[in-house]
Parts: C-alpha cells; sequence; structure tokens
C-alpha cells in the first residue's frame, strides 16, 4: 500500500480487521476428516462434500459445524459507466430490482426463502433516492459512481467509507446472529466495473474477463470492451494496490462486498462467493488479506466470460455449473443446501462401529479427500 | 424382442407399461416458457434451472409443477459374482447397510432427512434372511445373483418378476401420493453388473466403462475388467434385446429399478437418476421404451468410470459434478433442492409486469433456454 494512503481514516479499521482474519483451524479440521473416515461409507465416496465440511469445520473452528444463522447480503449501487451505453437494462433498473428484493418477489427472495436464509439488501450506491421506510439497509455514500470512462469511479475516502459500510453491516448481522454469509450484489452496469477489476488484478486482456452481462449482442461487447480499456487508460490504476484499482475502475457495492468479505472472515463467518462480481469483490479482498481466501467457498461457476479465470486466480473450485448469470446472490443461495448436506452428512451419519458393519477386504484406494 | 421371450407372465404386463409412457405435454412446457420470459431477470439468466423447470411442466403436464411428495426407492440385492473378488467389500454388507437403512443412520436417509424425502427400501436380492419386521419392501425373488462369470446371473423369469416388483412398488407409492422418484440402489458387486450392461447396451469396451466401485486398486480393477470380459464372453447377451441383457449380467436391484422406471415414466412422475447403476438400469429402460427417456433427470456425474459414457448415451446431462461415488441415492437426493429450487423460482418469482420495472433497452440477446 501507498504511503498517501495510509493516513485515511477507515484505512486503519481496514488494517485492524485485517489483522484479525486468521488461518484455519487446524485441530477442528483434523477430527472433522477422522470422523468423515468411521463413516458409513467407502471413504472418499462422498467426494467434495466430504472435502467441503471439513473445510467448513476449519473455517468456524467446529469439529461437527451448524450454520443455523443464514444471511444472503445483497449491496446495491449504480455505476456512472452506463452512460457509455455498456449495459442491456437502464440504470433505473437498479432502483427497481431493490423494491422488488424488499417486497420478495426477486429471484434471490426465493432462493433464500427455500434455504431459510434471510436477506439484508445495503443501498450503498443506488442513483434513486429510496424511500427511507423501504425496509432495507441505508447506507447510501454517493448516487452512484462517476464514469470510469473518464476519471475515477470513485474517491479514495469514497471507497474506503463503502468499505466500513460492509464491515457495519457484517458488525449488525453478527450481534443477530450469523453463521453463513451468501454474498450478493445488483446494480446495473457493475459487470462493466468487475472485468476492469478482474483484468487489472489477474493480468488479463480485457476481452478475455468481458462477458455479456445482461445480455448484450456482438457489436455492445465489442463497445464495452473498448470502454472498459478506455477506463484503464485514463485512471491508470496500480496493479500491486487492489484499493487504487477498487477506487478507480470498481463499484460501491463491490467495495461493500469487500468490506462484508474482510469483516467476515475476521469473524471465522463461511463467505458462500456469487458469481462474477462478488468474484472479482473477493479478489480485491484476497489481494489485501491473503488469508481471507481460505474463508471463501465458491458457490457456482457462471456463463460470464471471466468468471472460470478469476475463480482460478483464487484457487477456488465453484460447487455448481448451471449456465446461471443473473448475480444478486442466487448461485450462492442455491449452494446453501449443498454446504447443509454435507455437514448434515458429517454429522448426523452413523459410523461403521455404531451400524456393525464389516470393513473393506482389499486394499481400499482412499480418495483424495 | 424374440419370439421365444413374448409368451412368459409378466412380458405382456411389461408391454403394456411401456404402451402408456407419453411424450411430454407441450402446452405445459410452451406455458411454463413463456412464464419464464416475464420473470423480473434477463431472460435466460436462470440457466439450467429455467430448462429444468419447463422440463417438469412438460413431465407432470402442469405449466407451474409441485414436487410435494418426494420418495427415494432404494433397491437391494446381492451378486454373486463377488464370489470372484470383484469388491472391495464383502457381500455381507449389502444386508448390513439394508439395516443402516432402516435405521436412519446412512448417507442417503441423511440426504432424505433434508431434502423432505421419504426412504423406501426394497429387497428384491439381499443374501442375507433380513428380518420381517425390518421396516422395508419384502419382495425377495432371490437371495442374490448367480455368478455371471460362469452363466446368466438370471432366468428370465427371475428378470421379469423383478422388474414387476419395481412396477408393484411405483403403483404402490403412486397410491400414497408421490410426486418425484429419486432412484437409488444398494448391492455388494453391482458396478460390476453396472459396467456389463452399460459395455453392452453403449458397444463400448468394457475397460473404458469398468470403474473401482467402493475403492479397488489397479491390480483388483484389472481383474474386475477380466471377470466382466469373462462374463460377456460366457454369457453372449442380445446386444439388441435389453432384457437379454439385464437377465445375462444385470442384478435384481438393476431389474427392480428398470420397473420404477417405466412404472414412473407410464405415470408421469420425474425420475432423478443418480450414478452409475441406476444409469445403467436407465439405459435397459430406455432400449426397452425410448419415450422413457424424457422423464429422466439426471441429478449428477460420478466419478466412476463409465458413468459419463452412459449418460450421454441417454443425451442427460448432469445436474451436479461432486466427485461422488457413493451410490444408495445420494446424487439423486442431493439434486431434489435444486430441482425444487427451479420450481419454486418458475412459481414465485415476480414479473416485469408485476413488479413495474423496465425492460431491455439495446436488442437482448436470449439464451438457448
Amino acid at each position: 500500500m501507498e504511503d498517501s494512503h495510509t493516513r485515511e481514516p477507515g484505512e486503519s479499521r481496514l488494517q485492524e480487521v485485517i489483522g484479525r482474519v486468521a488461518p484455519l483451524a487446524q485441530a477442528a479440521q483434523i477430527e472433522a476428516r477422522r470422523r468423515q473416515d468411521q463413516l458409513t461409507k467407502p471413504p472418499g465416496s462422498l467426494g467434495r462434500l466430504e472435502r467441503l465440511a471439513i473445510h467448513l469445520a476449519g473455517i468456524t473452528g467446529e469439529a461437527r459445524p451448524h450454520l443455523e444463522h443464514k444471511v444472503v447480503i445483497v449491496a446495491a449501487g449504480d455505476h456512472g459507466v452506463t452512460a457509455e451505453g455498456v449495459s442491456a437494462y437502464p440504470s433505473e433498473v437498479t432502483g427497481q430490482m431493490v423494491r422488488n428484493f424488499a417486497s420478495g418477489g426477486a429471484a434471490i427472495n426465493v432462493l433464500a426463502r427455500r434455504a431459510g436464509a434471510r436477506v439484508v439488501v445495503v443501498d450503498v450506491g443506488v442513483a434513486e433516492a429510496l424511500p427511507p421506510e423501504l425496509p432495507i439497509v441505508h447506507r447510501k455514500v454517493a448516487p452512484g459512481t462517476a464514469n470510469m470512462a473518464l476519471g475515477p469511479a470513485m474517491t479514495h475516502a469514497q471507497m474506503l467509507h463503502t468499505i466500513a459500510v460492509g464491515l457495519d453491516v457484517v458488525d449488525a448481522e453478527f450481534a443477530l446472529g450469523v453463521d453463513v454469509i451468501c454474498l450478493g450484489e445488483m446494480g446495473i452496469g457493475n459487470t462493466t466495473a468487475a472485468s476492469a477489476i478482474v483484468a487489472s488484478l489477474t493480468r488479463s486482456a480485457v476481452a478475455d474477463v468481458t462477458g455479456r452481462g445482461t445480455g448484450i449482442d456482438d457489436a455492445a461487447w465489442q463497445h464495452k470492451v473498448e470502454i472498459i480499456e478506455q477506463a484503464l487508460r485514463v485512471n491508470r490504476p496500480d496493479r500491486r494496490d487492489a484499493l487504487d484499482v477498487l477506487a478507480k475502475v470498481g463499484g460501491l457495492e463491490i467495495a461493500a462486498l469487500v468490506g462484508v468479505i474482510l469483516g467476515g472472515a475476521a469473524r471465522r463467518v463461511p463467505l458462500i462467493v456469487d458469481g462474477f462480481i462478488t468474484t472479482a469483490a473477493a479478489l480485491v479482498a484476497v489481494a489485501l488479506c491473503p488469508a481471507a481466501q481460505s474463508y471463501l467457498i465458491a458457490a457456482h461457476r457462471s456463463v460470464e466470460r471471466g468468471h472460470a479465470a478469476a475463480l482460478e486466480h483464487l484457487e477456488l473450485e465453484p460447487l455448481l455449473m448451471l449456465d446461471m448469470r443473473l448475480g444478486e446472490g442466487t448461485g450462492a443461495a442455491l449452494a446453501l443446501p449443498i454446504v447443509d448436506a454435507a455437514l448434515a452428512l458429517l454429522d448426523e451419519m452413523a459410523t461403521f462401529e455404531d451400524a456393525g458393519i464389516s470393513g473393506a477386504t482389499s486394499p481400499a484406494v482412499v480418495a483424495d479427500c
């Protein structure tokens, strides 16, 4: 981090949180692994479910974790770069969808209900002035970012402030009780910001990590690539300084998610990463705090071009591949039953001894679990 | 089918059921597809979840289907071929695991509980004489198959009888109310039978469709391949006659599942295919009745070698790829929440009109949904 940043208010809180992110709990992992091998199944035969349960033991520090209180945090913000015509939908859809979240009609509401999760919507940057009675968290930092094709999306102070909002949201949820957080977002234009971040932090060509977002045609895609290239040329973000990248070509909702990730990791809460935008936030968070990587679980691989590369850069293997590209946290919420199932198996299955079942008679191949 | 078969008792019932398997309901599919495109999301952005919900509309004939009553049918049987040392576990584990299912301690019990499904265990061929008070369906046709390395696994009459048990089980469940059936199985040695069926019906080399089952080492795997090749040489099953293949190199639990699949398809019940063994049963069922294919949903791709080829032959795309290889119906039960989620999205999401949300401004790329 550059010296010029270290005196900013908010920066010291960020550093303090980063310092609290600890390695995974090895003892809990070892105990979970030992139990896996005693359960009534051939060793390793539950594949990734076994590894996932052991991973969650490491995150939570409990050998048989339960994720009772589930929350989907949906950060919302608008993007000045939509003025360049990078999205299939107009900016006002961000506010309209926030109202849809509040009234329970969006895809994320349906999936969260089924998974037993609460949806917490956080306005950090919606252009529309949303009515204060709307049941969301009202923490608007700005009515959208500035157009990154012409200059920085945010000031450094705005960016730090928005990360702090993410930390505040985690603190509030932690006070209420939270055992797992799904990362979600809403923001027309935010695949453009996410592509700029991913191109910058993974050192990829823009065209390789830019997709069709909500659904643009070939000509609009080409234009989107050029706008992102222009934004990177105009702003010259420092790739070694993830906060600089985030401020210059990021988004307010992405900054809030960086705070959610770091705050969640510091509190040993498993973080279920959704699609391309939340993965871009994870890239920033892990660049700032490599230890946070261990607290991430990749829910799915979306069809948005660049998601696979971003996940690979983070060394995350997605649980689901269902050709989704909606965002909102939908992939993360869809993965919750899989996560719950992995933990229920670890907790509830009988052991060979309990059930009086014979062991293997020939040398068994123990899977890479 | 050969003339010599057509006079068997049981064969006419089978032909009657096959005749009742109808094509998918197009009107329901069209209505479901129309609704998908009105929901508050970019068209196609829920990927396979959209296609899955439309598929289920076609299966059930309802434009907004609900799968309330869920059943996992676990057919169990032993295999004479275990005398050749093809499995890592001894035969007695089949009966021990059936007891484990009955007492709720197995992986399938845990996953079925979480998914709100009942587990119905059917003994069609367990070697052990299970106590009549055990809460399972007692329909043992034989105490295991004969050793297929030396001669036919079943007589033609046993095979038809066992398929009829599968039909009976579906009839009984239908009387109680069933909206979706997960296919499950238990039988030490049954990957050997499944590989023989898959090799025969997909015309693959045995080594290409033979895996490590519950976990055998390289030498044991080589031996297993040789035993399957021997069984095919000794029995010479007629590849154009799936019933002949099933009788000569199949298993009792696999025959029962063929009955479950055909009976379920005839009653328009969605059938969630699990791993390698249930897929082998599906290959037989679809060879007998190509229309049954449309009623199958592939839950997952297991790591058992040959499962991918068998799914491809059936033109089924698995929902999950989680390196599982347990069987019992675990992959199918794990996919139930995904199936439920797809239907809840179709049913519960707000439309653009309901929510007063703006449409796309630029020509949207409509996904291949």
